[in-house]
């Protein structure tokens, strides 16, 4: 638990490097999507109980979207939610609110969306999702959380 | 001019680095959005005729969205094609294509659009479009281009 | 305090991202240096005391070098040690040794050494360090410490 | 050829991305590793002919030390001079140049070294270097090139 009331796997603190603040002196647009990966592997590694082979039975990123309201700054104290939107036969939608911590409340920085498709990589196809990723899913349910 | 019979601003070619692969073994999904924000670079300077002081008259990512439909490889040759969608008083849209040669083809790898809004970054809000950057967007049109 | 019965500034732990790994299956040989400014951010946060204004009175780096034993992979348990190996009046050199987590062990994956030059952005000059800087690392003492 | 005088493997300019700039205003001090990583890429297939296949017979990164001398800024033009300085039996040294075009001198922004092992990746274990890399280096030739 944390102070969102979410199982820790749905709340991801990134560490805001150095490296990643660039010229205008915010977080790169580009590196949310890398938090994002990390939230992602955190909340499937939460959920599936065990560090998940992605080599083996993996999931390919078939969309992105992102809106940003407010710039990372490199002191920023921030967390990301992360949840299931929607599970298909072979595809699924994460969903991502980026919250920071202003005077004791979370507000909303950006809000996103990943697509990601079922693939296995020996057969080079997409598959249906294996049973060890869509039965703890299903267990632990989809939509956004209330937080 | 080049291969796809547009003006130079609007093709750009990604250096494709080691450090771009990730464990995958293929371009990171994040780093796209690096190619893009290199590629607006080329089609603004292209635009507007010089070296733009980014930290001035600025813009700002309010949102991004991709599809993803095939992998970039390490030793692929890559094109990006840049054009602007829409222009409103304050934002506009820029729209990409990443293509790929596969034999003598461009085959498209991913489809993608930016939101940009017009900022000032000395007031910290959006104003309307400075006319050195609207008048050469009228003036080269929007739309995506044939090719 | 820590495993290394150090000081928390001392010690820093990575976070190992999944793009942090490149073709090859392991931590990109130049992430190691951004790892190390986290260190540096990290331990020099540590001993003066508050989040320190890189802006104001700074530092630059003047020199790296490292050693490479053994990768690091994706899910290691990596800690970096840092210290002040030498303080001269503008300059000074920070070392850092990269460890590994190998059955209860800490095993040296990389060793690397940086030389750090007292800079005023204002004046765009070298200078003395300011008493801010150099009381506190004189309190807490150079050279490596033992663990 | 190039404005060196020298073969083009040996002369390599980098794309000075937006986000390579972080916080401080320029080049990461990181990025400069990437870029070397590329420099010895344009190097070695430019040597031996074809595009190398890294995962093959390969190269280990064992050591790396760089001075710094001036920044990189986003709109410089750089370019990187590359060099073997030595080749042992199992390993050799690059070295490079970092140089800045100002008023039509080149000025060196940075000096840097890079001891590679030579590797394979079945057996995990440093062997001689392959025929088809020690033979085109010792044609080409070992030191630094006048220019």
């Amino acid at each position: 638990m944390n102070s969102f009331n979410l199982p820790a796997c749905q709340v991801y603190q990134p560490e805001i490097r150095f490296v990643d603040i660039d010229a205008a002196g915010i977080v790169n647009n580009a590196t949310y999507f890398n938090y994002f990966e990390q939230s992602r592997i955190h909340f499937f590694e939460g959920l599936v109980g065990r560090k998940w082979n992605w080599h083996e039975a993996g999931m390919v990123v078939a969309r992105h979207e992102i809106d940003y309201r407010m710039p990372i700054l490199f002191n920023d104290d921030i967390r990301i939610v992360t949840w299931i939107e929607r599970v298909g036969e072979k595809s699924m939608t994460a969903a991502y609110e980026v919250l920071k911590a202003v005077e004791g409340k979370w507000v909303n920085l950006a809000t996103a969306k990943t697509v990601m498709v079922s693939f296995n990589h020996v057969s080079g196809k997409s598959i249906a999702w294996p049973l060890q990723m869509s039965e703890p899913i299903a267990q632990f349910g989809t939509g956004r959380p209330s937080f």
